[in-house]
């Protein structure tokens, strides 16, 4: 384990919900919010004030469209949200480094 | 990135602070209060508050001695403990999967 305060822990990231939102998004090019809510189990309240959050801090892009008569809510990683996602990544590889079994 | 819900994420050791104090105990026999206070960053009084959740919740063992003169407070992970970080380690290891960049 690599030292680590509690000042490494970016908290905006870590919170489960975010942390879920954020690491479905990293892995798409854009993806749906009732597909967001499919995949991590959220409430679609918590989904929607947790995706304030993320687009206010500049994390995500939050775009509506319509396909045909429906309207989608389409959630993106922004470049900056790719980066501090990445590093809370490096950040918590260090900390569980040899804890992890697999 | 494996899927994971809100409901995988075990919230009493995700919280930084209390993630922190078990990373720390996880590569030691025990640890005294002040090295963890050191090591964490943590407050006294917030130290002590989430060690007795920890207590409470059966992940840690926590024992005063006297070393000389001096009263020390020692911390230690019981095998409960181990067995749920490791767990926590492996959801976050497979969450963060190709996301850390190193």
């Amino acid at each position: 384990m690599t030292e680590k305060t509690i000042e490494d822990i970016d908290r905006l990231i870590h919170e489960p919900a975010r942390l879920l939102i954020l690491c479905n998004l990293y892995v798409v090019e854009s993806a749906d919010f009732v597909y967001l809510q499919n995949q991590t189990g959220l409430t679609r309240g918590n989904l929607s004030s947790h995706m304030s959050k993320l687009e206010e801090a500049g994390l995500i892009e939050v775009n509506k469209e319509f396909v045909g008569k429906k309207p989608q809510t389409l959630l993106r990683l922004t470049d900056a949200g790719r980066q501090a996602l990445s590093q809370y990544g490096d950040t918590m590889t260090d900390l569980l480094d040899g804890i992890a079994t697999e």
